[in-house]
């Protein structure tokens, strides 16, 4: 069993899988594109959340104050950017759950966003967290799709099973540099690599 | 000379060049945008301000309001995205000059994203309104490149003078729909159509 220590920061082990202990996802993605932004390898950033601000103080010597916003519906992705000369647009999802990712994890302007990429050229999917088996996983758009579509139009089950990401997703190796290695997998089922 | 009408919303005339009055420059993109997204041309969008959130309250029964935050400085140019399967990336600045637009308006941060988006095989460059004219060119990042070495490597001037835009950037027109169809120049300079 994985150990957490809440409210503490990890202890660096230099082998992989125990790095990452306690660890959140989006953490882990930033730092392996920041890895991959120094290595020159890829320019992937996370986009910031959107808010709506509202009131801003500007109190003498010293830098704005923000003193009223309010969070907005993002109409993308987490993170996009360019990899050998393509674009790259991904979402990242945490999952919580033993046997299935519900669907209502993802936003119905995220899997719009997703496709409308695909078919101008791109790269998209989804990485998915399976946090009680430390499992990370590349989820192609299309396979977010057939269960989007199956569960929004034909009224089916509204998850993914755990059975289809280890048939059809693609594991992502966690290590120390980078954290999460996904452009190695982007390059086996994208790039033919 | 142009008309300005503060504080009002501009009367939308048909006529390329009155249509815009009053707006600015990133509504302009943004709808622009809007347009693309929305005729299916292109998937391009404006990042979000970056801002470090300190305090949230939840009040009962209302969404979260934000009651402490900070602007960040950005990592990256404001708008990126996907056009004919091309990596897309660009900074919008405003002039409020009339003989040269001041290197200070760019910063350090957003000249090192644009020459690696480049490097990794992107289309990188500026849009620069110039107010007093009622102008919008599309500056190739190279030109910046050029100006921005010679001003903070060999200490020469720290500005671009108007004439270069006439000669090495690229008008771009303005017009109902689009606002501005600055693919069209993307087209003729990259993609040679």
């Amino acid at each position: 069993m994985a150990l957490n220590y809440p409210n503490r920061k990890p202890i660096v082990h230099k082998e992989a899988n125990k790095a990452n202990l306690g660890m959140d996802l989006e953490t882990m993605i930033n730092e392996s594109n920041e890895y991959y932004l120094n290595n020159d390898i890829a320019v992937i950033h996370k986009k910031p959340t959107p808010v709506q601000i509202v009131k801003v103080d500007y109190p003498m010597r010293s830098k704005a104050v923000i003193t009223e916003a309010y969070y907005k519906t993002p109409s993308t992705t987490d993170y996009n950017g360019i990899y050998k000369g393509k674009y790259i647009d991904f979402e990242a999802k945490e999952n919580h759950n033993k046997t299935a990712f519900p669907l209502a994890n993802i936003h119905p302007h995220q899997m719009t966003h997703l496709k409308s990429i695909i078919k101008h050229g791109g790269i998209g999917f989804l990485i998915v967290c399976w946090n009680k088996y430390n499992e990370y996983y590349l989820m192609p758009y299309e396979v977010a799709e057939r269960f989007w579509d199956a569960a929004y139009k034909n009224d089916e089950r509204k998850s993914i099973p755990y059975d289809v990401f280890k048939k059809e997703c693609y594991l992502i190796s966690e290590g120390y540099l980078p954290r999460l290695n996904y452009l190695k997998v982007v390059d086996k089922v994208y790039l033919n690599k």
